[in-house]
């Protein structure tokens, strides 16, 4: 673990460290409370992200480091138009460890690269956001003491919600799981998951349209947002919006166990009336999130001294290039053209995972 | 004291209290310098305001504490239409205690009644700027050792200016206070100040256009600015603006041991060739209110324990709505509407304390 | 020592003991890491400059301080329409020493003047950028041992780049010093660096159009960008544009030994093919830039007591004015215009130092 810029790259091994150590911290606050002294964080967000800022400033502070923190492109260098390269050799020369986040898909990835020092993905374009998922398993973890034998349950726009695909694929490499994927036909789990992922390993899952239907059988209920312009047609939205808005009625055929998780921000998928009730976790899941950000800081500035750089899979195609016009080899300069074969036959970006063809 | 919203809030008891920290942290400072390690405060300043952010950011490290700091609404969660609720619980898993400066009225109180941790009002809006009327009643307090009879000086716009309203009322609580008003007529306070506060408790004050008349008899003065779009007419603008502009020559008949306060920013309306006459006490104010935000984080930390959370006075009214378009209840979602009444039979907005009728 | 405006300013001793405080803490980090406790820098950049805020703000937390920070305008008391000076004595009742970046000339120098704690020009508009030179000059030092008896090449843009004039006057303080001036004809050194400068410390010097030609002569090969724009024809700029850049091959005729340097940020004057060629310094300047400011942070606040305010040179002129539009004296009320005259007679104005006539 040099860098971690996306969830899969982690072993299921890494993660239950990363917890192993997220729980210590929980149990024995003061026994970490000057583990990161005299080291740095630069937090580096080139779009605007105040909870996920906050989070990783937050958990150096516990650590007892300091902060470098840069919160928005337009009071930085990045607006006179220096490379992501160049900053991370530059940030490399000021703090220990560099939080990213870059609205350009596989800018964390760029800036590992060329960094003398640990990169943490905070967020890249809608690529991967790998200390969201962690938080989230921290959270399923701590309210159900694992991840074995549980029935989670997905709700809201299941097609484009990047998190939810690497909570699936984080989820289904533990045993006895089962999902229960709740959204509008028009926006059901893409196929790469449920074939690549889901079946792949053998998770037996249910899709539904309707929540209040899936409630009964769920311990776990990821919800998420779906943002009005995502359905096919004005009936459509106006025939489905109020089934994927949690209110305590709809709960009430739900476990008592039950464990209600959200990433976060919330407009009105959930209604305020169950943040009172103790199933409600997704302010729980911040708190989680700093602990976990804790541990990653921690095992990656720990782990610094011995490993080298991070390098990238994949080689040079004559000609090839990647056509997410998302993708930070359309803005970063000199950066290699890399694209690597997947187990079956695709090629893909090395950046930003976009297939080409 | 759960949180501090509004200075009136506050008994004569807790402000002589805070007086009392603030002046021993003045004589013994090293004795405070690691009060605070390991506390984190979130100054979520969604309105630029360097002065008061800085203060209290400077406040915090002298107490060995750190800061998570939200400097503009662009760089934030509010940007992507987070509740003030939301934020506030968020932020309370990141912080021990949230500075808060907000566009809308009440917005703090919003922010406190959610908050699991304390929450300052850095400044709502119009509405209330609680720490600036402490850092005016410390730099009394500290310039004339205590409050009681003095001849309090106030001039400029006491029509809009709600600092000037909310030291009256502070100042109004002590005994043998005088109050000398000094505005043109159309910017003169307003009658629930001189009627609800100054005469009720039995205050001598006069009123006068004319700052040069007033001046032999004043101990304190308070600058205030006037903008020129507030006067009723050019004509009136340039008969009167020279006499608020407080120069050299308009001191000549003050007392030796007068002492010239001004919340700052200026812009021209004290010369800056007063700032070298030892009567000057507005850059001595502005530590003062560093001073007292110090006494203020220790108080509310050391009380968080203890305390529950706010609650808000007041009650639902079917149909009753508030008229402030800048109140907060006019763009938070799932804020109730509450009212309550004043002794003078009126009704008000909890949130914002707006007259309803 | 009392602030630090413009390189020039400094004596050759002043710079050497900067140089001998910056060894030692990179000889010896530890010695340092809590000499600044329980201080404060406010870095206030009032113009974005992310390399050069995050370089102040490392040096202090390596110097064990804490830090203020106002990272751009827009969320700054400036918006309102604050003076530099009043900015300076609010400042001064918060944080020990200042870093101050502003886009007029002369910025830094009027925030002196009125600031009680030490102020270090983080650049002032074109003016100066003293933190830039002397960050150059630990460089040189680090990798040479010495200024003395070095052939020194400066690359690109020499007429319109502010840090190539600072470092040449630098420079030519020291014995045995011969530059290479490298430029096309209409971007070479102005008259007065090289009459004013140059000749008058009697440095050999050449000037040339090729830096392959120079190449081989060098110890140090100091790069800038030239934008485009500067050129006098499309043609001139196609003709010459390449040979500005440095790539490998160019790279074939120079020492093994010379060292590369940089101020960066780049676009694409050096190829990143260079970055990993062990000439290549550019980088390593970044962290010296960090060193000489942790040096010059110990040495300012450990004077800062001795010393009384920096005063400005110069007297007021009846009826002058400075023509220069950026100039401080054109935005900042109530600002003395004050004048200067050069030994050979010229007048200059006391901010920012342009000529007037």
């Amino acid at each position: 673990m040099k860098s971690v810029i996306d969830v899969v790259d982690l072993t299921v091994g890494e993660i239950d460290e990363l917890i192993k150590i997220a729980c210590d911290i929980i149990e024995n606050p003061e026994k970490y409370q000057d583990a990161m002294k005299h080291k740095k964080l630069a937090t580096l967000f080139f779009e605007p992200s105040t909870r996920t800022r906050l989070s990783f400033e937050a958990a150096m502070y516990e650590l007892g480091g300091s902060v470098l923190s840069v919160s928005s492109a337009q009071s930085s260098s990045a607006a006179k138009g220096e490379s992501i390269a160049d900053t991370a050799k530059t940030v490399s020369q000021y703090a220990d460890i560099i939080a990213m986040r870059h609205p350009k898909d596989g800018a964390a990835l760029a800036a590992s690269t060329n960094a003398s020092i640990p990169v943490i993905n905070a967020g890249d374009g809608g690529h991967c956001h790998p200390t969201q998922t962690l938080a989230d398993l921290l959270t399923v973890y701590r309210e159900k003491g694992g991840f074995e034998n549980l029935c989670v349950g997905i709700c809201g726009d299941l097609k484009y919600g990047r998190t939810v695909h690497s909570l699936i694929a984080a989820l289904s490499r533990y045993a006895g799981i089962k999902f229960v994927l709740i959204s509008p036909k028009e926006l059901s789990v893409p196929e790469y998951v449920t074939e690549g992922i889901i079946k792949k390993n053998n998770i037996p899952f249910t899709e539904t349209e309707f929540l209040e239907e899936a409630m009964p059988k769920l311990d776990i209920l990821y919800m998420t947002r779906i943002q009005r312009e995502r359905f096919d047609s004005e009936e459509e939205y106006m025939r489905l919006k109020d089934s994927y808005i949690l209110t305590p009625d709809k709960l009430s055929g739900a476990k008592p166990d039950l464990s209600i998780l959200h990433p976060l921000p919330r407009v009105n998928e959930i209604s305020v009336d169950i943040d009172k009730d103790p199933r409600a976790c997704y302010f729980k899941q911040v708190r989680y999130g700093k602990y976990m950000r804790m541990a990653l800081i921690l095992k990656l500035i720990d782990e610094a001294e011995k490993d080298g750089k991070t390098t990238v899979r994949g080689t040079h195609i004559e000609n090839a290039v990647c056509k997410n016009a998302r993708c930070v080899t359309n803005c970063e300069r000199e950066l290699e053209k890399l694209f690597y074969h997947t187990e079956n036959g695709e090629c893909r970006c090395s950046w930003c995972d976009t297939k080409i063809d």
